[in-house]
């Protein structure tokens, strides 16, 4: 990664985010809770990580491939403005 | 839940690997290792989180709806036995 | 299927919309528009995708597993319903 | 898009195959087949959207951000093909 301080802490609480996701599913299926509830908390899993990914592929994106807020060729600027905004639709 | 005590113990075999899963992915960006490796984790849980998903949604049939395997209607034992494959395709 | 005829005129609307969008992609290919705007209507596709797929689904329950709303077993009604919940919210 | 002829004539073919697909869909339930196949049918329409999307997002980056395959910046360059390799894992 390597990005940005800021980048690193925001998917740094993500993550962590998504752990105590992982820790209300264990202790749902420990309490035996309903399926239905912990297929719940599993479906919200489930849309944190995608939201982890998207972030990880724009960060990707703007620090390895191309950051369309500084590039100088208009013609790349405005591919990785328009590949970011269609994953951010793919993913969400 | 309360199905079976094997059930519950392989679901929770199941959501103890996903925080696993989640630990490594903290490490890898505390690390700050490439973008593409911590995709690929990232990905990985996808992966994981799909096949919980599909085995919570099969033992749910199984034990709140009709059991395929000693339901006495025959119609509604091949629908609950078609309605599992069907989610195995959608989510493998 | 041979559910209602309603079901069935509901499920071919949805069929033909979904047709109509690869006519559309296959056009908007043909008259080589951009990228972004090609991959939005592959993504509107995919939504269609999953619309259908949730309906088909909860068909299948109600006419061939246990319809929540009319069956006897309170139990079985209620897990069916939770089903069909869950499924809305994962596929989505 | 007006990427190579190449490239458009293979899009097309994916998008007629979709249609296909669509098509079969729609004789499937006119013929009142039964749920788990036309559920069958759906999956595999969702997977053919999922290979195009990919390809379409893999001609858009070579196209408009960085083509690995002649990027003279090197980090770029490996930027790109990893992000390709991401993409092809999450929509396989």
């Amino acid at each position: 990664m390597a990005h940005t301080i800021r980048d690193k802490a925001r998917l740094l609480a993500r993550v962590r985010r998504l752990k105590g996701q992982a820790e209300a599913v264990e202790r749902a299926l420990e309490e035996e809770r309903g399926c239905a509830d912990v297929l719940m908390l599993v479906a919200s899993m489930r849309g944190a990580i995608n939201g982890l990914t998207v972030e990880l592929m724009e960060d990707h994106i703007r620090h390895h491939i191309v950051n369309p807020d500084n590039e100088q060729d208009a013609a790349r600027a405005s591919g990785a403005k328009e590949l970011i905004e269609v994953l951010r639709t793919y993913l969400k």
